[in-house]
């Protein structure tokens, strides 16, 4: 096997880095103009890799080096190009550009499978409030009705989006993934913990991913002069949606040792003008964990925290839920065989779980999948803080380069 | 005096209605091109009137009927055409609408005289952040600086707009009025509450208008991932506004018997995605009343709570102050002379303060000033319920015309 390349790993991230770069972090919402423009870039820059280039029907990238034997399920590795708004450099690129490099280090090999990145789409639920969009569609674990009219405020739906790329959702069947169609997946990605930097880990070896609850809350109460109208008379909608953020956090807080966690990332105020008092909140709530218990316990204190303050405040509050996983459970052998790799290179392993949800998290639906963690700066990510060093990622690519060796043999 | 014509004040008001009008209520932001369409579209109205046309390098309007002596002050009226977001159709125009008319009504009146309707731009903060730009500058109660670079996200600054426009905020002395300027100047408006309504009474003689103290809370925490970020390590700034969202409301509260008002009509949450812990959040807050030394007392609970949060929660909290305006009282004989009017009419009424702010809140700074109230359905406005009888509109303008046809005489 050839060595990691080290300069090239920072030639590739840093290079992925300039597009949607502002001075606030790096902003390439999935399917835009940017995440099109760093995908045609880093194309150009593989092309001394000869990869096969397929793009499914909803904007997936499968970027095959053919094996001996054409008839057989390859296996395949791969990570996301886009980010959050204000993220960093690493979350999904690591995994992209980790994925090709272990390519380049195979170049001398021979074997049987083939070996395939895939590039997911929409990863991020910053643009259309859903995550893991592409796998979750191309492994069946989703309809695309689920989706298709997805949107921000102020922007176009994720069919739109899909279309503007140049793909069809309606024809997304095209694009379904059947049980079995790889041998295996793997993919490494930054911890977005401190455990690993923490404990002084190099690779994190991951046994389940979290399970995001999302839902709304859709807050109304009553729009009212803020001058004119006497504190007893309101109905401020934004007053009962305080509460509920706090009450999220607290219900999170009571499962603490349970690893749960929620957050309300998004907040929409209507009319939001200085001189009304608001009329409508949603409020937009993320609750994750690895304990189905614990997750379903936080969520019923949270909804108890509805009933109460729609009562108590007049106002009325509804729930739209938006997405509801369990969690998954990830390929146990493969896990092992990461632990006797790492022990051979000597490379320091932690066995963990994963917080944050990943598009590793759907493929168990057709193919057994593993997980890779490194450490990143302080656990901070979807933020321009973000950060892991080059020789983190690169000591996760030489395991990686060695699993899909041993898989596609 | 001619009697007051219904139809056309239905006309008028209905027709102004139609500018910026969708399903979430009428939205007409000064200075855009609705703003300009309604205007463009009332002076076409009145044509029959033939006044003579004004508009300052601010771009406010002014429709002069010439007295006999047009070396003396004239006696000023008016009000507003721009709404909030999601606003109604009687905020404002009532006034503009009903001084027209009540020119109209006065028709074959002699006048020693002129008598000017003023249409004052951005009475409302919903564009720029900042309420009464218009009437504030040509008063001189505040320099242009002050507003220049003012701007919503996405939008252009005031400077801009007024550029936009066709004006010239640069040249803005040219607009200011000297003590004098005028004889006195009258204001007819909704209530905005609901004390007329609830007495039964048909005109409001305010004597107070309250002042809004409007400042941003900047809060500054940590973004982070929010699957991976156990709940202990974070810094969340949402958490920390909902608790200032809630001490706004209870601070505001315990002055409730003054008749002070708070209230956040706008969240900004950075960066805004459902899987990011938000790392910063501005709150817009509004502070009013009549009495100063409440008022005070309210802003100083909500600074010992932006302490305390700020200390709680290891956040970062900055207070920009954005307008800081104290009670203003308007002229006592000019009430005096309305009660007396509303006597000899046989139309009931109510000595009051207003909750609101008004262009009227700036004109005692260069002459007499007074306001009429009449009652709007529930007290509510800046909401597309908003609504004024067409009854109680023209008892006001009878009052209103009765007010100019005095004072010019």
């Amino acid at each position: 096997m050839l060595p990691v390349n080290k300069n090239r790993v920072e030639e590739l991230i840093g290079g992925l880095a300039k597009f949607g770069k502002t001075e606030a972090g790096i902003t390439r919402l999935a399917y835009t103009s940017t995440d099109k423009a760093a995908q045609m870039w880093l194309l150009k820059q593989i092309e001394y890799l000869n990869l096969e280039v397929r793009e499914d029907v909803l904007g997936n990238l499968f970027l095959r080096r053919p094996g001996l034997d054409p008839n057989i399920p390859p296996v395949a590795c791969g990570s996301h190009l886009d980010t959050v708004i204000h993220g960093g450099a690493y979350d999904g690129m690591c995994g992209v550009v980790g994925a090709l490099e272990a390519l380049h280090m195979l170049t001398d090999e021979t074997l049987r499978r083939s070996i395939e990145v895939i590039v997911f789409r929409a990863e991020e639920s910053s643009r259309f409030g859903f995550a893991t969009i592409g796998s979750k569609l191309i492994t069946g674990k989703a309809k695309p009705e689920k989706f298709a009219n997805a949107c921000r405020k102020d922007d176009i739906t994720f069919k739109e989006a899909v279309k503007e790329w140049g793909g069809n959702l309606d024809a997304y069947e095209k694009a379904l993934l059947k049980p079995g169609a790889y041998k295996c997946f793997a993919e490494m990605h930054i911890e977005q913990g401190k455990v690993l930097e923490e404990t002084g880990n190099q690779i994190g070896i991951v046994h389940n991913i979290a399970a995001p609850t999302r839902f709304k809350l859709h807050i109304t109460g009553m729009a009212d002069h803020s001058g004119a109208t006497p504190m007893g008379f309101r109905k401020d909608a934004l007053v009962s949606a305080s509460k509920l953020v706090l009450a999220v956090e607290t219900a999170a807080i009571n499962e603490k040792d349970n690893g749960t966690v929620g957050t309300v990332g998004i907040v929409e105020v209507d009319p939001g003008s200085i001189n009304v008092v608001p009329g409508k909140v949603t409020l937009w709530v993320d609750v994750r964990g690895v304990n189905t218990e614990s997750i379903q316990r936080t969520l019923k204190e949270i909804r108890q925290a509805v009933q109460g303050t729609a009562r108590t405040d007049g106002v009325e509050i509804k729930e739209e839920m938006l997405t509801s996983d369990t969690p998954v459970a990830l390929d146990e052998k493969l896990a092992t065989q990461s632990e006797a790799i790492c022990t051979e290179q000597k490379k320091s392993f932690l066995h963990m779980n994963s917080g944050a949800g990943h598009d590793a998290m759907h493929m168990p639906a057709i193919c057994p999948t593993t997980m890779l963690f490194i450490p990143c700066k302080g656990g901070i990510s979807h933020n321009p803080e973000e950060f892991a060093k080059t020789k983190d990622i690169c000591a996760g690519i030489e395991v990686l380069a060695e699993i899909l060796k041993r898989e596609a043999q």
